[in-house]
């Protein structure tokens, strides 16, 4: 291997091993706390899903000792399990954090790795943060690099799946201090085990993947430490990752200015509970239900220019379970105008997927594919049986990078999701030891209080 | 998806849930038998490997429960960790068996997940060996249908990796007795999981592999059980597992003639503890010593002419540790020069790989690609100092599918393996209680004699 490949995983490990995240630019630390700060509200929140519940008791039969918390679930195991279920908790409401332009969620995997390590081997906040900052970075990059043109990987994968373990093998190798040589063998361990494609789409089994990465990247950090051996090019060997997944990557997105030029900055968070493509739908209708109060009854049909992101995920019309909704735009397209909402209690499968109404609805909505449009934008019109017409553009979503989530924002978001698990009283003291997790002595004392 | 394509998971899991291998033709059964007595062997043999070491002290710090046993390691863990380190175990000196046209080994990672949960949930010797069969059958039908041209699979991918969590879904899932639907649950976990690529090759990164998809298997049948979701079109979906290992699959390989044609029955068992494509090499080297009984200062220069697979590879040349040497032609070429055999102890890494006699005589070895040889083919040419020359060439290598190893063969080996692990009298015992596991009313005792 030559060229701008050659030594593109040494180069990695060395900086994952030397970097010091605490002294990256302000903009870069703060965006890496809010990344932290959405993703701990979504492991509570996801905490007591019907799935969670099933792979915990399922798994939770074979789990080890009482080393880590399982957020929001009243008990602990070991940590290997933790970070399994924390990691399935932060992503079964697809309700977690998206790069700007890599169709990857970064940090679920990341944080759920470091947060059940940290209870097992004590660590700052600051350095909890810290590793946690560059895993998500790492994963951001390793998507950037290989799926979005001009890299060519294929779209079937699932970004997240194939991505994440990478990051956070990374952030758990970081907090055990590996060499450069020994972060070389978790990377290669944790690539190889690089998983996970989208037919899978519209179930738990979507959610699992970056719950998978985050245990298997955990774990190969570990194994790494010990001397397990592993191949130490596990990017741009021969027959490596980048062969297999993207064989023309772009190495400069990969490893281009490593610590001078910050993916995380691009990292952003869903204000919805569901693919992020739906999200500018939903924008749409809401606003079309706030300017003109229509009757849905007099809706006569919604029709939505949809970006192709949009069509490729969630083309999915009169879903029948929670998570099929997910990934449905015709669902929240429902769930807007006759609720003026999209929150998780409006794809429960019971109450909101097989509601009459909702259901019926949707037989209104249309969506055709509009390749010009970027995954934050849409076009939507309502046409009432009068006749009359009414347009909404949406140029940028809410809670994409350019109409970002604001803190007051992930401060809401944060407590939808905690309340119903820990409670008022409880959310509020963990919304203000997650915001100041960089001050904490001892990084596990937050996981603690999130049981 | 329409035609060949179309319902290819559903008929699989259809098979998996409701065939009977216990009345398979009785060759695919006798060969079901030589399959797993000699899969126990390799786990028995591997079990105090150092990586197993690693793996197991590392990772049995997060085990559960005392639910199975660690085979040649006298403790027990839950069944996922059993199922990682007895797969582990199984795989680890690359001793295990292989298709004869798909370059998988099917067995190990069935074997491991199967062993593991007889142990909670109790079945017959009978019923534990009818779906090792199916789970085995399952992995070689997957691979050769993904991999062997037709098909288009990269060669990129570990057969084994990306194959054999297929088979410990469906053989873990047939005794859990899993219906279809769940079947095909199963199957999309396991197949939605799949990874591992050759650049780990020569690292126990390879040997992790079907570790982690016996693991993953288990697991995936476990979560299928309790009512987990997943996409039920794993392999055929839109973006499914063949879509990105293999768009243009062999259907035929996959599914023709299930329950009629057998794959099983072209199972083979490696007779040397190395890179199956070493094997004629070892062959023909043996034969020539045998043969000419040369003194090795006295050879000049040993040529082959080596098959497309033992290049792609085993061509390492002065490999520096057991792993490496386990894909290296040239340390086995010497191997078989200077001492005339080929056993796991010829691969111990200070006194053989670093052998300085062995070292020496790599560099007398010069191997060059011929195309038109099969994998269990070469030509061997060695030259004296003298000017003396003479050839070997193996049509079938020993192990082969024309040239298979023997019962005897198999006892031989497995005493071999297991000897040092559990000593000569027990393992004489575990030679005939795994020979007979067809009759054993509770599989389990098999697993418990072998701690």
């Amino acid at each position: 291997m030559t060229g701008p490949m050659r030594d593109l995983t040494s180069r990695m490990a060395a900086f994952a091993a030397s970097a010091d995240p605490a002294r990256w630019p302000e903009p870069v630390r703060k965006e890496a706390r809010r990344s932290f700060f959405n993703i701990v509200g979504c492991i509570l929140g996801g905490a007591r899903h019907e799935m969670v519940d099933i792979a915990d008791r399922t798994l939770g039969a074979f789990a080890g000792p009482q080393q880590a918390t399982l957020f929001g679930r009243g008990r602990k195991a070991d940590i290997s399990h933790a970070a399994l279920i924390n990691g399935l908790g932060s992503s079964i409401h697809s309700f977690d954090d998206t790069h700007e332009t890599a169709v990857v969620h970064p940090s679920g995997p990341v944080a759920a790795a470091v947060l059940a390590l940290a209870e097992l081997r004590p660590v700052s906040g600051a350095a909890l943060l810290a590793a946690f900052a560059l895993g998500v970075e790492y994963n951001c990059r390793l998507c950037l690099g290989t799926t979005v043109p001009p890299a060519d990987g294929s779209f079937a994968w699932s970004g997240t799946g194939i991505s994440t373990g990478l990051g956070a093998a990374v952030a758990a190798g970081r907090l055990l201090h590996l060499d450069t040589e020994k972060m070389r063998v978790a990377m290669g361990l944790a690539l190889s085990q690089a998983s996970g494609f989208r037919a899978m789409h519209g179930t738990a089994a979507m959610a699992l993947m970056p719950a998978h990465a985050g245990q298997t990247g955990l774990r190969a950090a570990l194994l790494a430490e010990r001397g397990f051996t592993a191949g130490l090019s596990g990017l741009e060997g021969h027959y490596g990752y980048l062969s297999v997944f993207a064989p023309n990557p772009n190495t400069d997105a990969l490893v281009g200015g490593l610590g001078e030029r910050f993916e995380l900055l691009r990292n952003t968070y869903k204000p919805y509970p569901c693919g992020i493509v739906i999200h500018p739908i939903i924008d749409a209708c809401l606003k079309l239900r706030q300017d003109h109060r229509p009757d849905p009854a007099r809706i006569a049909r919604i029709d939505i220019q949809a970006s192709p992101g949009a069509m490729a995920l969630c083309n999915n019309r009169d879903p029948k379970t929670e998570m099929r909704a997910q990934v449905s735009l015709y669902h929240w397209t429902a769930v807007a105008f006759l609720r003026g909402t999209a929150r998780i209690g409006d794809m429960d499968t019971a109450t909101a997927v097989l509601d009459p109404a909702i259901v019926a609805f949707q037989a209104k909505v249309h969506a055709a594919l509009d390749v010009s449009l970027a995954a934050d934008q849409t076009e939507v019109t309502m046409t009432m049986d009068d006749g009359a017409v009414h347009e909404c553009r949406i140029e940028h979503g809410i809670g994409s990078k350019t109409n970002p989530m604001s803190d007051a924002d992930l401060e809401r978001k944060f407590a939808g999701l905690a309340e119903p698990i820990v409670g008022a009283a409880r959310t509020r003291e963990l919304i203000d030891r997650t915001w100041a997790i960089g001050e904490a002595a001892d990084a596990g004392d937050l996981a603690r209080a999130s049981a």
